[in-house]
This record gives C-alpha cells, sequence and structure tokens, in this order.
C-alpha cells in the first residue's frame, strides 16, 4: 500500500499502519515478578511487543524483583525505553509486590528458585512456598478487583493453590498455572512427527500437574495436511503416542537443561504469553487450550487442586472447563495419579494454606 | 467475536484467527549468526513469532553458532520447537556459514565478540574484523542472489563493508548495519522528557557511525500530544536536546553495561527486528528511518562507506537515502567527523577488503 504524505512525499508501508489507538484505549496493567531474571528478560519485552494483548492494547509494565536484583531491573527498565516500543504506555520497578501489584489487571508470577540440573520439582516445593504466601497477600491487599494470575514459577500448581489462599478478595478461578508450555511442546512434537507446521495441529492438551506426571492428551487432536485433516492418532503411530511421544513430552524440561545448561526460558516466556493471549482474546482456529485452573470437580478431580484442564475460552477473560469427554480408562489412571501428587504437594505446604 | 464450530460448540476469539495462508506462503528464509548469543536468544524467538516479517508470513530459521556453542544451539532448536509457533516453518543449525547461509532470503549477522565493561568500541575492531571476512564470502558463495544483510555484531558499519567487500555477487546497497537501537533511545528519550508515548514520536533520527561520533538528529520530528503534533524543538528544550539528550543517546550502550553488567541484548534484538521489518513492511506511520548503508556521496559523506542516513521505504526492500535535506553547520561539521571516524577504521581493516 502506499500514501501520500501532507508534504507530497510517497511513502510505502506494506504493514498496518500503526493507529492513534495507542494513546486512545485505556492500558492494561500487568504485573511481572522475577522481571530480570531469564524467563521475566524474554517476556517482558514480548509484552511489551504486543504478542500477549494484541497489537492495539497498551500496556503498563509494573516489573518486580527481589532488593538484590534492582540495580539489573534499572537496566532492563533502560533496554525497555530504548526499544521505543509503541504500545508501552509506561513502566514501574518495585522491590516490593505491595508497591508492585498495585492496581495490576494481570499478574504474572514468574519469579522462583529456578530447578537446577539433577534437581526435581519436589526439591523446590518447600523452598519456593514461601515467596507465593506474601505475594498471595500483596495481590489481596492492593491488585485491582478481577485481576487475573498466571503462576510461571515452580511447582507453578501448588504456588497458585498458596497465593489463592491469600487472595480471598480475588475471585478463586482467576489463579491460574501455565501448562501451556507442555501443551505447546506436545504439539511441536507432533507436528515434527507428522511432517507439518504447528499450525497445522491443533486440540491437544495436558491433564494434571506440570511435573512428570502430567498427561498429555491427543484424543481430540487433528493435524492438517495437504491431503485434508486428520484426528492426531490417523496422523501418528499409536506406538510413538505411547512411548517416545509421551516421555519426551513429560521429560522435556530436564532434557532442556542438560542441552542449555539452565532451564527453560524464551519458550517459557512464550507460553506464558500464549497462556494470557488466549485467556483475552480467545483460541483462534483451537477450540480448546491447557490452562491449571481451580477444579470443580470434573473427571473426578478433587475439587479446589490447580489442575490442567481442557478449557474454552468464551469470552474475554472468561474460561470453562470442556466437560464430559470420554476419557479411556488409562488415562483416567494417570490422570487421578497426577491428582493424587497434587494432594500431596498441597498437605506439604498445608501451614502456608 | 464468536463463531460456531462444525461440533456447534461456540467458540470465542476476539483477535485475528490464524489463516491458512501459513501453509500457502512460501517462507523467507532467515540466517542469524551468533543464535545462541545474548542478543541471538531475543531475537530468534521474537522473528519466530512474526514480529519481524509480519503475521502472516512463515520463516525458515537457520541458525549459525561456533563449533562450541553448538550444543547450546541445540537447546534453543529445543525451545524453539516447544514454543509450537505458527509461522516457523521449519530450523536448520549449522557451525559453518557455508551451510547456515544457504539459500537464505535475509542475513542477520549477530555474533561478534562483545564489548565488555570498560571496553570500547574501537578496541573490537581489529578483533572482530577477520570473522566477517569468511561470513562475507559465505554470503557469496551460497546466500540468495538478492540476499538482504543486515549487521549487529560490532563496530557493525566497518563489519559490514568488510563483509560487502567479500561477497561481489550480491547487490552492494543490500549491505546495511544497524542504528536503529541508537534511533530508538532517542525516541525513547524523547518521549520520556515530552511524556507521550513513543508511539508519538516520529521520525527523529541519526546520522553516522554507530559509535558516540554518531549525530541524533531531530530536525525532522514531531511529537504528537493532546493538543496536536510539534515538532520535537517545540516539545523539547534546546537546552536538554544539545546537552543530555545528545550525550544520553551516544553513550547509553555504556550506561547499559553498567546497569546490567552486560550490553545490551534484547533492545538490540528488537532494533534489529524493526530495521528488517521496516526495509520489507514499510515505517508505519513514520516518513523515515534510520539505518546504516553504503553512502552514495549525498551530503558529502565519501561515497562507500556505510554510513546512517535518514531513508525511505519505497517498496518492499527497497531504501531510499532522503537527499536535499538541510543540514545547519554544527550538524554537519560533527557528520564529517563520525565520516572521518568511519574512514579511519576502513583504513584499519583495509589489508581485509
Amino acid at each position: 500500500m502506499t500514501r501520500v504524505d501532507d508534504d507530497g512525499l510517497i511513502c510505502y508501508s506494506g504493514g498496518v499502519f500503526r493507529t492513534m489507538e495507542s494513546t486512545m484505549t485505556k492500558p492494561i496493567r500487568v504485573a511481572v515478578t522475577g522481571a530480570a531474571g531469564q524467563i521475566g528478560y524474554s517476556l517482558i519485552f514480548s509484552i511489551a511487543a504486543g504478542d500477549m494483548l494484541g497489537p492495539d492494547q497498551p500496556v503498563i509494565l509494573q516489573l518486580v524483583e527481589l532488593p538484590v536484583a534492582m540495580q539489573a531491573l534499572e537496566g532492563v527498565g533502560m533496554e525497555l525505553d530504548d526499544c521505543a516500543f509503541p504500545l508501552l504506555h509506561s513502566i514501574e520497578l518495585a522491590d516490593d509486590p505491595m508497591q508492585g501489584f498495585k492496581g495490576a489487571d494481570v499478574v504474572m508470577l514468574v519469579g522462583a528458585k529456578p530447578r537446577g540440573a539433577g534437581q526435581d520439582r519436589s526439591d523446590l516445593i518447600k523452598s519456593n512456598g514461601p515467596i507465593f504466601t506474601g505475594q498471595g497477600e500483596a495481590i489481596d491487599a492492593v491488585a485491582a478487583d478481577d485481576a487475573k494470575i498466571i503462576v510461571v514459577g515452580n511447582p507453578c500448581n501448588t504456588n497458585a493453590l498458596i497465593a489463592q489462599s491469600r487472595a480471598k478478595r480475588i475471585p478463586k478461578k482467576n489463579f491460574t498455572a501455565m501448562t501451556r508450555l507442555d501443551q505447546n511442546r506436545a504439539v511441536g512434537q507432533i507436528a515434527r512427527k507428522a511432517g507439518v507446521a504447528p499450525a497445522d495441529v491443533h486440540d491437544v492438551f495436558v491433564w494434571g500437574n506440570h511435573s512428570d506426571t502430567m498427561v498429555p492428551d491427543v484424543s481430540l487432536g487433528t493435524v492438517r495436511t495437504g491431503s485434508g485433516t486428520k484426528s492426531v492418532v490417523e496422523a501418528v503411530s499409536a506406538d510413538w503416542l505411547g512411548g517416545d511421544f509421551d516421555k519426551t513430552v513429560r521429560t522435556r524440561g530436564k532434557a532442556i537443561i542438560v542441552a542449555r545448561g539452565k532451564s527453560s526460558a524464551a519458550s517459557a516466556a512464550m507460553s506464558a504469553v500464549n497462556h494470557i493471549h488466549d485467556w483475552f482474546l480467545g483460541t483462534g482456529e483451537s477450540k480448546i487450550t491447557s490452562m491449571a485452573v481451580p477444579s470443580d470437580g470434573s473427571y473426578g478431580i478433587p475439587e479446589g487442586l490447580i489442575y490442567s484442564f481442557p478449557v474454552k475460552i468464551t469470552a474475554p477473560w472468561q474460561y470453562e472447563i470442556v466437560r464430559d469427554l470420554k476419557v479411556d480408562d488409562a488415562t483416567k489412571t494417570r490422570m487421578m495419579a497426577s491428582a493424587k501428587e497434587l494432594e500431596e504437594e498441597r498437605a506439604a505446604v498445608a501451614d502456608l494454606l
């Protein structure tokens, strides 16, 4: 497309013209903890670029770090300024969630002690739990009434439960944890195996805890190929699905640590962006997505556990657990095992709830 | 927007539906060096997310690293898979540019020895130069005939000159270096000072070398406020423009290193994304942007130097240097000093050209 400017110069723009809406739409306040950490550093630039809340939605970033990391966070803030992001309304930095969560519409709890090489999630439960009591209290005290929360810091399901228990003012169902990374890993594996782009794989999801007890589920999954759309179970072999696929998805976090020497950062950040994007803007061509949300007792999962279900987005910031799916016995057994693990995690932090 | 699926379920999607174009549009091949490095790690996920080439353009990422970094690069490749990016057609990893640049439509030369605390750009010229002879030769041998090149690794202007000299097959004007980060820094400073969003500041640019001799120029710059659009010189004080503003923009790289303990990464990556985005898709609401491109002798800048000019994008992958701007004497003096620095850099690497 070409256009003629006031001064008669012809300008070319093949993209969408940046609109003046950025000065008119009310900004959304997004608080992020661990903002100077590995995941945070990938996440916040993606948010500011509009990947999470859409290309017309201004955002205020409220970045929270530990006091010891505030100088690094200042540097990150300078870099955000230096990007001149059209949608970035303003930036606030805080070393206290009571300040950093003020008025936040979206709270992304990313900061946590990372899992090192050789460590597993269960080692983290006790050390990370107390962080989330304080953050839950800060959400209760100062966040927006209808704040939406995603917990990324592990063990994320149980950390979400802890934060939720300290924030009675906020609707319980607004507390979610991230299993979208697991779903994305499953989609990536299937796309590669089927020889299609990830855009051609839909409606794969995961049940349960974000741990190696999670249950990838392809029963609703589809693959679009040159010759039409098939179910995942038609497109790839049952042996692979029950073997390498399942194991790869469940243990991918550890494999990344082995390869990179650090835990997943950018892929975790992009998945957090996907989680919030879809919660707000819908799932596009997919009918469902995975979110760990408070169980309502569906499928026999104990009520209140933060458990990954297939959900449908029915309106901005509204999700519904997909009910009445037919689940085979083997899957059901594994779903209950993952629920049992979450009950044990809940018991381990009972003094914090 | 809501829609009714085949099975009668109502789905919500407030965003644009992901289109099937991703399976129909020919992918663009983008080669990136230093892909597992700090800037690369921010850059490639942003490319895969569609920030650089637009939301409907599939991409093939050809990631290049030193042999010693290939294991880390494998991990990055795994994380890219794990994001299930709809636009990411495929990924190729290589430890040799002769393989990694094969058929590349866009070549982003990011890898270089980073500038450490206390070091300045001139220390890098001799150590980084030889990297770019080999990469220029690989571009000449295997990249697409009309490949577009951006050099990010410093000293980027002179590195671009070196690569260009070894790639006679490729049009000279396709070799560019990144000064968009400097422009973005200038815009960010003005937005903050004027109390507007960066989206409201346009047509600020920089002349010269990506070094502290660069010349930020606000003579065409505008600021949109609640009460209308003003020139930058009306919106902020001349004292500030000639003082803190100028100095902050020119020395920002060092200030970031002091704050973060590392050089700019995400902001450099986002600026590289902006550079290629605008070259391909136009400058949107802005009339011009900054690119370091081969001088055609305009403004008395010696022909052939890779020098930052204000450019207009006239069609996809077509830029034109904006000629015949009125330049005041003080600015002209500084522009020539920056050109002189680039002539000295060229002399220092004469044996490589």
